[in-house]
This record gives structure tokens, C-alpha cells and sequence, in this order.
């Protein structure tokens, strides 16, 4: 079974292509580039070497969010073209809980943070048994200052990931190494992997089924909704 | 500073460029296919998508070895090759070494292990503070047995990491998650880049100079000269 997974939802584009749960091969690109002009040729670059071709996939596995929101939508809707021809299923990841795959071997609490803008981050928390995660909270967006009234007096050791490392260095004496901060699809598709494999009803990854997942409303939609807010309110006091 | 880094020493051919010690892309392919067909259209597709040239690149990083013997050739011919048209200088980085920086943030000793065939892993020790690496004893090839009775009674937590992990697994409790475990041409990268940084004599990193670095003998030749041992043995009877 060939699952292709991906991530786009912060500053990595990446991809990976495992056989069931085995690497095959893994291509990840930080270089500041749009992830639309970039995405599409490293994963036709990664069939080619692999001498296989679309239609052989048999699963996707797709970072849908928390991220940024063009970000989301570039992986969502490249894995939704690509699946839709050949109608092959679609798994959703949560974008926290890929990345805190990547420290599954790390005693501890594992907790994913993407910068969110305004002092805020995404975060989730899990911790792990060296080959498995267990969740311990649900994914939510959280000011960097909250987190740290929820980590105090944990009494265990802490290990951050994700590209908000840098805002929550301070709340914790555990080094992340660098490498594994980043994205990395193979987490995706591993993830997506087991989730599917688990899944009792598999109808519900059909391609059409794969939706982003955005914990707060666009910046534009915020803005709009305080303005009509603060109209509504003068129109009040207008009419009385 | 660009730095590409690459490892082709075992069944895993990747590729890796720095931009000083941060992370603009990795590639890595596990697809049984031959490293001389993937390595070099691999770095193409890379250099492509960073609008970058081979002339743009300021070192190299090369796993050196211990490992295949075919392996070994084609990552030092790979970086010789590129680098001669400009005189990049190359840094050799020891396989073992790569491997090791895979688990830098993990407390406890790191114990990078290569099968070498006939119940023999190309070894070495490292401890971490969780940012580097603390080299305990030179590369070498051991009998798997022998590298038990060392790391018998040592009192600390040991992970593996290398294509020999499932030959030591029964020797540690601890797991190394699967990805981990693959050579990472960004370890390569990095263990080079910081060797170069801090080197006083830079002139011995000429392109020339970089060769492959064995452990053993080739299995032809080590064979040749048991063959021509017995041979002459048996001479020495026929005279007597």
C-alpha cells in the first residue's frame, strides 16, 4: 500500500511516500518559495525516481490545518486533484499532532506550537510511550502567555516543536534538535497511515470529505466582523 | 554559505542543503534503486527548485564512510566531481558520526550500528548534552556479541540507530523511532559544516584530498589474500 503524504501548512513544503508503514522516500523543501510552485514538481520528482505514477498511490494523507490559512488550502486542494481522478481516500492529520510525532521517541510532554501571530500559538499537548502518542488535550489556538500558566508545575520534562519554538524557548530547559522542529510528511503519512488503517468506516476519507481545519477565522473575516459590529452598535445609538 | 551534504554509504541515498546551519531542503530516497541513478537528478531537482546552481555551492559534506564499499564510492565521486570545476572544498564526515547527530537531543549513549554482514556492525560511541556530540571511542568494526559485553552493565539508557538496529535491538530497552534510523544527509551537512567552521587548516579540505574511508578490506580482497596465504603455506610444504 502506497501512501503519499504531505505538509503546507507553515513555512515547509514537504512530502514523503511510504510502502504500508516503511519509508520510500521523503523530500522537504524550506527555501521561502511559494509551496504552489514548488509542491507539485518535488512530488512528480519523487514518482519519477520512484518509477511510479499517480494513480498508484492508495492513500493520502494530508496536513489540513492548524496553519496558515493559504497554506491549509494548497495541501488540501493538492491532495484533493490529485485523489479525486482515481477516487482514492483522503485522510485529514491534525497539523499539532504530526509534528509532535516527530519526538515520539522523547519521554515527557511533547507540545507542538505554530506561531499564530499576536502572541498566540496553535498548540496541542501529548505525551508518549516511545512508539505511540497519547493526546492529552485537544488542538486549539492559545496565548504563548496561557501556555505558561498551563505548564507550571508540571513536573515534567517539557520538549517543544514547530516553527513557534522561538516564542516558547523560555518555558522549558529540554533542547528540540533543529531538524526535528520542521514539518515532516513522513510524520503526515504515518499518521494518516494508522489512522486509516484503525478506521472502522473508511467511506468518510472519500476526496470530497477532505476538508481544512482552521482553529480561528481568517484576519480579513475578524476585521469585517468587529467593523459590522462597531456599525451595528453606532446605528443603535443613532436611532436612539 | 551553501552546503550540500550527502550520504550514499548504505541502502538510503540522500541529499541535503544548508544555507549556514539552517535547513533549505533535504531529499532522501529508500527505493532499492541504485544511489548512481537517483543521487545526482535528485541534487538536480533540488538546485532547480532553490534557482540555484552547483557553482553557487560553497562546501561539501560527504559521508566518507564506514559502509558499503560501492556505497562509499559513488557519495565520494558524487562530491569530487562536483567540486573539482570550482575547487569547493569537501569535508569527509564520518557515517557513524552522521548517524549519531540523528539523536542529538536524546540523554543516555548514542550507538550508530552499520551492518557489516556475518554478524558484524561498524560501530562507535557518543554521549549528547542535547546540542552535541561527545565522541567515547573511535569507529571500528565488532562482532555483535562483543559490542553487548561493552555495553553490558553500562548503567545508562543506550539507543541504536543505523541499518544494523534490528541485529542490537535485544541489547537496549529503548526505542528509536523509525525515521531516526535512517542516514539524514542534513546530519552529514551539519557534523560538515561545523567541522569546517572550526577548522584552523582549511587546505586540507581540497577536493583531491577527500577519500573514501574503509574499515575493512574489501570481501575480493580479503578472500585473495587468504587464497594466496594458504597457497603459499602449501609451497612451503611441497619444498619441505
Amino acid at each position: 500500500m502506497l501512501t503519499l503524504g504531505l505538509d503546507t501548512t507553515a513555512g515547509t513544503a514537504c512530502a514523503a511516500i511510504l510502502s504500508d508503514d516503511k519509508l520510500l522516500c521523503e523530500y522537504t523543501m524550506h527555501s521561502g518559495n511559494t509551496h504552489s510552485t514548488t509542491l507539485l514538481p518535488m512530488i512528480e520528482n519523487m514518482l519519477a525516481l520512484l518509477g511510479k505514477k499517480a494513480s498508484d498511490i492508495d492513500l493520502y494523507a494530508c496536513a489540513a490545518g492548524p496553519g496558515s490559512f493559504t497554506g491549509v488550502r494548497i495541501g488540501a486542494a493538492t491532495v484533493k486533484g490529485m485523489a479525486y481522478p482515481y477516487n482514492t481516500p483522503c485522510v485529514p492529520v491534525s497539523t499539532l499532532e504530526a509534528l509532535a510525532y516527530n519526538l515520539v521517541g522523547y519521554g515527557g510532554l511533547l507540545c507542538p506550537v505554530m506561531n499564530a501571530r499576536r502572541q498566540q500559538v496553535y498548540t496541542a499537548l501529548f505525551s508518549s510511550d516511545g512508539m505511540h502518542l497519547r493526546r492529552l488535550c485537544a488542538d486549539c489556538a492559545m496565548a504563548v502567555e496561557d501556555l505558561a500558566s498551563l505548564l507550571k508545575d508540571t513536573g515534567e520534562p517539557v520538549y517543544f516543536v514547530g516553527d513557534g519554538y522561538d516564542l516558547v524557548t523560555h518555558l522549558t530547559d529540554r533542547v528540540t534538535p533543529e531538524r526535528l522542529r520542521y514539518p515532516s510528511a513522513v510524520s503526515v503519512a504515518l499518521c494518516g497511515y494508522w489512522i486509516y488503517a484503525n478506521a472502522e468506516n473508511k467511506a468518510v476519507y472519500a476526496p470530497e470529505a477532505l476538508l481544512p481545519v482552521y482553529l480561528r477565522k481568517p484576519q480579513a473575516q475578524r476585521e469585517r466582523e468587529a467593523r459590522l459590529e462597531q456599525e451595528k452598535r453606532e446605528n443603535e445609538r443613532n436611532i436612539l
